[in-house]
C-alpha cells in the first residue's frame, strides 16, 4: 500500500477501537504482526523494544485467554508485566474507575492493556493516564485486537480480505468481537454477512460496515469463504433470548452439512472458548478447514505488533 | 543531616515498624527515594540493583494496590517477583503462618513483603526467615512504607517537615496508616492532630508522638498545612461505631467549606482508595490542593529505596 | 553410575509420570538437582539455559506452594513465567481441556507445568501440545517432581538410597504423592513399607514397587531409616473414612514415643502443608530429624533440573 511520495506513519497514542483506524494503519499493523509471527515459528525472539519498559494487564473481567496472550506478548518484547486481575471483591471496595486510573498512571506504566464490563469505560479511563492505553474488551463495545487478529488470520489463510465473502453467525447483539471484526473486515474490502436469531441481531449494523443481516444460517452461508461462528455468551445473557440449546444448535449451529453450502475452500473460525455441540460441532472445530488454533498463534504477534506500535513510542 | 566525622550506615535487617527507624534512618531512605522519583520521571531506569534477586510478595489480605506498587519497585530493579496473594479458601487449607515462612525461607527468596491481617504477623514471621522482610501491613498496627511515602510527599510538596501542622481525620482506631505516618512525621519534628469520632480515637496516641486528639473537625484543621484523610474502612468495622455515613461526612468530611479554615497553602493526602462522598469530597480529591496521585507515586520510589536498602545487603 | 562405553542421555520429552523414568534417569535428574541446589546454597545463579523461554503455569487446583516452587526455578533458569491459576469459575465457561491446551500450545510456549484434578488429564493434554509438558500433580495419579525431591532429600540427608528402609504413613488411596515417591524410592533400592487406616490402603500397591503394606503403625515404623507423614487430605475425602482426627492421630500420628521405635538417626519427612497435631507432633516437625524444609529446598532445586532437561531441548 505504499504510495509513492507518501510516507506512512502509525500516529495513535491509544488503541480503543477499530473505528479509530484507517485502513493503511491496520494493514500496517498486520504487515508487522507478520514479522513477529515468522520470527516466532522460526524460534527467533524479537528485538527488546521494550526493555524497561512496565505494562500492566488490569482485568475487571475474568479472561485467562486474553490476558495471558497480552502477557505473552509483551514479555517477548522484554516488558515488565504487572497482572492485575481485579476480582469482584476488589470493586466492592468502592473505588471509581478514574480513582483506579488515577492511581495506575502515578506508577507511571508505559501501556495499560484493559478489560472492563462497562461499554466506553476503557476510553474513559485513557482520558485520565499518560501512557498507551489498549482495549481489551469493553461491554459489548470493542475488542479491537480480536478484530486485527481475525483479519490477520484471514489474510494469511485466503491470501487476501478484498472481495471476500465472509459470514459471522452467533449472538450478534452481545458480542464486541462481532462488531471489532465486521468494522476491520470491511475496511479491508470484504462482504461481512451478520447472522443470528432474530432476537440477538441488532439494528444499525451497516454503521460497522455489515453488508446484510439475516436470521437464515443456511442462506448466510451460501458461498461463503469465511465462516466466523461466535461463541453463545450464556453468562451475557440477562433473560430469555432464546428457546434452547438444541434449537440453537438446529438452526445456527454448524455442522459438516451446513458447512457444505459454503465455497469449497471455506475456513472456519471462532474466537474462542467454543461450546463444541452448541455452536459448532466438534468434527469440524478439529477438522483441516478450522483455522481457531491458527486465530490465538496469530493473536500473540498482533498484541506484539501493537505494544511496540503504541508503548515503543515512548522511547 | 551528614555530621563531619560521623558515617551514617543503615543497618536494618528488616522494616517491620516506623518505630524501628532513627530519625536519620528515616531521611536516608527519603533521600534515596528521591534519587529514584527523579529518575522515574527522567524515565530513566534504575542501576539493576536487585538483579539475579527474586522478591516475594505475601498477600493474605487483597490490596491491588499496594502489592502492585512493590511489584513495580522490585522490577525496575531488576529483581524477580514471584506474587503469592493468599485466598481465604488456601487460608483453610491450615497451614500456620509460620510453616508459611519456613516453607518460604527454604525457597531461598532474598526478601518477603507481606501483608498479614494480624497485628504483630509481620514479625513473627521476620524470626523465621533469613530475607529481608517488608511490612506491607499488619493488622491495626504498622504500614511503614505508607508512613515514608506520606512524609516524603510532604517533604516534597512543602519543602521540609519540621514544624508543620499535620492533620490526620477518620477512623484513627483501625488505621495502621495513622500509627505509621504520625510515628515518622513526629520523628522529623511536625506537630501531627489526630481527629475522628469519640469511638474511632484510641488512647495512648502520645506515644506515636502526636500532639493531640480531638473530635472537633473544625477545630483540627484550624491552620493547619497538611490534611490527610483517612478511608473510612467499613470491613474493618465488627460493631456500630458510626451513626450513618451522612452524619460521617457531616462531622468528619472534608469539604470546601472546612479546606478554607487551614492554611492558605494546605495540601490535602488520601492513602487511597477513596470513598468520595464519605470521607472526601469530590471536588478536593481531584482539585489543585490534592496530592494524592503524588503519594502513589512516591509509593513506589519509597519501596524502591527500602528494597534496594534490604534486599541489596545480601550481595 | 557411568559404565565405560556407555554414553546416557536424558531422552524424554516430557515428566508425566516417574513409572516413565528409568533408574539412570533418576539418577541423573537428581545429580544436576544437586548442582542447582549447590549453586543456590553459595549464592550463585545458574547459567540462564531457559532465556527467552517461556513457562506457563497452568494450575487448576490452587497450591501455592507447588505454583511458587516451579515458579522460582523456571526464573532462576531464565526463563519468563507465566501464571495461569484457573479458577473454578473459568472451567465453568465450558472449553475442553483439550480445546485449552490447543490454545495455549497456539502461543508457542516452551514448557507447560500443569496440575489438574484428573488423573490422566496432564497426559492427555501432552498429546495435544508440541512443547515440554510437566505434571504438577494429576487426581491421585502422579506428582513426579515430589517423588525426585523427597528421593534427593533422603539422598542428600542418608547419603544413599540402596538399601533403606522407608516408612510412608498416611492416607495412601488418594496420595499422588505416595506413588510416586514409593515407585522413586523402590528404582534406586529402597525398601519401601505403605501405612495407614485399612480404609485408606489401596490394593496393587505391589506394583508401585512398595514391598507391603500395614495399619499398624507401631510395627511399620520399626527400625525405619526414614518415616515419610502424609498430609490428612480432609478436601479429598467423600466419604467417612476416618472415626475422628482424634483417633487418627492415636493410631497414625508421629509422636516422640512413635519416633522412638525407628532407628535412632531416622529422618521425618512430610510434603507439607502439615496439619500439626493431626498426623504429626509439632515437636517433631520442628525438631532435629525433620528435614521438611530441606525437601522444599530441594523441590525448587529439582524443578530446576526438570526444566533444564525438558525446556531446554528446544534450542
Amino acid at each position: 500500500m505504499s504510495i509513492p511520495g507518501y510516507s506512512y506513519k502509525f500516529d495513535h497514542k491509544h488503541l480503543l477501537s477499530i473505528e479509530d483506524l484507517s485502513r493503511l494503519d491496520i494493514e500496517h499493523i498486520l504487515d508487522l504482526s507478520e514479522e513477529f509471527a515468522e520470527a516466532t515459528r522460526a524460534g527467533r525472539r524479537p528485538e527488546p523494544h521494550l526493555k524497561d519498559m512496565t505494562v500492566i494487564n488490569l482485568f475487571f473481567e475474568n479472561s485467562t485467554r486474553t490476558m495471558s496472550s497480552f502477557e505473552i506478548a509483551a514479555r517477548r518484547l522484554g516488558a515488565d508485566v504487572v497482572a492485575m486481575p481485579i476480582a469482584q471483591s476488589s470493586v466492592k471496595k468502592g473505588e471509581t474507575l478514574i480513582d483506579t486510573a488515577m492511581t495506575l498512571n502515578a506508577m507511571s506504566p508505559d501501556a495499560i492493556v484493559i478489560r472492563h464490563s462497562a461499554s466506553g469505560g476503557v476510553k474513559l479511563l485513557s482520558r485520565k493516564v499518560d501512557c498507551a492505553v489498549i482495549n481489551a474488551g469493553d461491554g459489548t463495545h470493542q475488542h479491537p485486537t480480536q478484530g486485527l487478529l481475525d483479519t490477520l488470520t484471514i489474510r494469511r489463510t485466503k491470501g487476501r480480505v478484498e472481495g471476500l465473502k465472509v459470514t459471522i453467525c452467533g449472538d450478534i447483539l452481545h458480542s464486541r468481537v462481532a462488531r471489532s471484526t465486521t468494522l476491520a473486515l470491511h475496511l479491508l474490502g470484504a462482504e461481512v454477512t451478520l447472522c443470528g436469531p432474530a432476537t440477538l441481531l441488532p439494528t444499525g449494523t451497516e454503521h460497522w460496515g455489515a453488508a446484510r443481516t439475516t436470521h437464515n444460517f443456511d442462506d448466510a452461508i451460501e458461498g461463503a469463504d469465511v465462516i466466523m461462528m461466535l461463541r453463545l455468551q450464556m453468562e451475557r445473557m440477562n433473560g430469555a433470548y432464546l428457546p434452547s440449546q438444541r434449537e440453537y444448535f438446529r438452526n445456527f449451529g454448524l455442522t459438516r452439512e451446513r458447512l457444505a453450502r459454503a465455497a469449497s475452500d471455506a475456513i472456519v473460525m471462532h474466537p474462542g472458548p467454543m461450546n463444541r455441540g452448541i455452536e459448532i460441532e466438534s468434527a469440524i472445530a478439529d477438522g483441516d478447514r478450522s483455522v481457531i488454533t491458527q486465530q490465538v498463534e496469530m493473536g500473540v504477534a498482533v498484541r506484539e505488533a501493537v505494544l511496540k506500535l503504541l508503548a515503543g513510542r515512548r522511547v
